[in-house]
């Protein structure tokens, strides 16, 4: 196991975490040194479910705020180890979200007496489909663990309170064909050539943009898979096309399947995943307080991300973490290192 | 070692040999029967090549016949043992190709003193990749065992002559995008979207009908498979289209690439595979006796068969087999026995 020091600065700290590779479903070695951290800190209650960790400060406090972040990332893109250069930390997952995690462990190093009680929660498998994810499971196993007053997602927003989020449905859109042999293939109907009318229906697609208390949520409508493919000399009598719908948190699920459904009313659709965004809530008096503090403009939060599975048990949540959510996922991701510190020092001035 | 005895009705011998199960890769036992069964006969000459066998008259006749059929079958699909049902005998391979296989093995025992010289070739794995293909290995490492003034395929024919065949060439079209965040989608570009282009000029693509000798080739131009798709999340930044095209023995490999390439010039275009077809070659005299002999009118070969290895040795070659080639590798293939016997007396007839 490699060791992790929370008490090293917040940069060193980051850089550990980026150069130990945790793609989802691979982390073990990732958990096991977060969870070596959090374990000699005498102040915190340490549990470990899967390869989750949760750590509890039991000062008795009036308030409860939940700390989170995921531990896994995207498959590597050719871009490890992490590489300084000037002021930003480039590597796999420095931005999504190795460095939000840096800043929370070293919140949880550094503050043995904060303001309110803290839960900091680092989790599995958030990069995959929602029923591998860690967060979900210890909501379902275990919601006692994460209940609270506030639930502060590390998510990327560059430094910024992103509220609420947008609702994820993934479909599957199944065109048919007949098989025949290629070398007479105009016996058949090939599906993978009557799949263009579906992809062009998708290129051609305007996504909707919807205002909720004054943020705009822009959706979005994507093709993230095709697949056909019998045999090399096979005509194939099936092309799926493997849809994502972003969807506003004023859109119900069901409203949503509605809308991928009547885009696409001639063809099978099997909805595979729909899960609900959550709305910004920024009316409720914790996530008030916590915006008020840190003197920002709040902005939507687009991609999907475990604050509605907080939003779900009723507790307030909003994601505020370093880094730019719009290079998550991407090959050249980095995280400039003043956000790591503005992130820090805010959250330490706040809990401290 | 099963015994084969090809003296025996040519019922008989197609049964016993559907009943010596030979998928491509295992046609040891089966070539063994096969060899044993033809070193019983003096007046052939019969060498062992891996497990194919090569057997030759050696009567100094103005002209050669070669007569080849391969031993190897597709995977079974709960169709053996050989089953009689009215006139058609039901088992694998027993229209690809183990009746026609049956008929080469009866006139190799009936004709001791032919009119032509011939040689006998029954060879291992046609039904898998051209590497690994008996004819293949024959041609190249011993090509002066299979010169001929002749070459008679003996795959599934329907009792007809099939002339030529044409050539086949595997590309992959490669569509090129940008990665995002789906929930950003709008910063990347989706190389899925753009597929559609692809898709449809393939959907829209009218193939060539190319009259050679008299026989029409109809072309065709399908894709097979496509693939794409980085995660669920991500909006994928490659879309791989493999394209197969079934090409007329009138234009070479270098034209079809050529084809290819023009048809979609503004993407990446990969050849995977471009083997050359075979010219019907019914100009050519030997062939034109046989065909005036039997007293048929020949079709166009649209499949691309091993006739094309030995017109690449400047051996006009056709199809000449008993069984349905549209029944090739399906579960319920069979031969009719009329055919079987029908075959083997015209070739009888022609060579003895």
């Amino acid at each position: 196991m490699t060791p992790l020091d929370p008490t090293a600065d917040v940069l060193a700290l980051t850089r550990a975490l980026v150069d130990i590779p945790s793609e989802s479903g691979h982390e073990a070695p990732l958990a096991d040194a977060v969870e070596g951290a959090l374990r000699a800190l005498p102040w915190l209650t340490v549990e470990r479910i899967g390869h989750s960790v949760v750590a509890r400060s039991q000062l008795g406090r009036d308030r409860r705020v939940v700390i989170a972040g995921h531990l896994d990332t995207v498959p590597a893109a050719d871009n490890l180890p992490s590489r300084l250069d000037g002021g930003l930390l480039y590597g796999l997952g420095a931005c999504d979200m190795k460095g939000g995690v840096a800043v929370a462990l070293r919140l949880a190093a550094a503050l043995p007496a904060p303001a309110h009680d803290i839960t900091y929660v680092f989790y599995e498998c958030e990069e995959v489909a929602g029923d591998r994810n860690g967060l979900a499971r210890i909501t379902a196993e275990r919601p006692e663990l994460v209940r609270a007053d506030l639930a502060i997602l590390m998510e990327p927003s560059d430094a910024g309170v992103e509220a609420g989020c947008q609702g994820v449905l993934m479909a599957d859109i199944a065109v048919r064909g007949e098989r025949a042999h290629t070398a007479r293939a105009w016996k058949g109907v090939n599906a993978a050539h009557r799949a263009a009318a579906v992809l062009r229906r998708l290129d051609e697609h305007t996504a909707g943009r919807i205002t909720i208390d004054g943020l705009e949520y822009r959706e979005g409508l994507s093709a993230v898979a095709v697949r056909a493919g019998v045999a090399g000399n096979v005509v194939p009598d099936l092309c799926v096309i493997t849809v994502n719908l972003r969807f506003a948190p004023s859109r119900s699920p069901r409203e949503a399947e509605a809308y991928v459904r009547d885009l696409f009313p001639e063809y099978e659709v099997e909805i595979t995943e729909n899960i609900p965004g959550a709305l910004p809530g920024l009316d409720q008096e914790a996530a008030a307080s916590l915006v008020a503090y840190l003197g920002v403009a709040p902005r939507p939060k687009l991609g999907w991300t475990d604050v509605a599975r907080f939003a779900a048990l009723g507790t307030p949540a909003l994601n505020y973490g370093p880094g730019d959510p719009s290079l998550a996922h991407t090959a050249g991701e980095y995280v400039p290192v003043e956000q790591l510190r503005q992130c820090e020092a805010r959250l330490m001035g706040w809990l401290g």
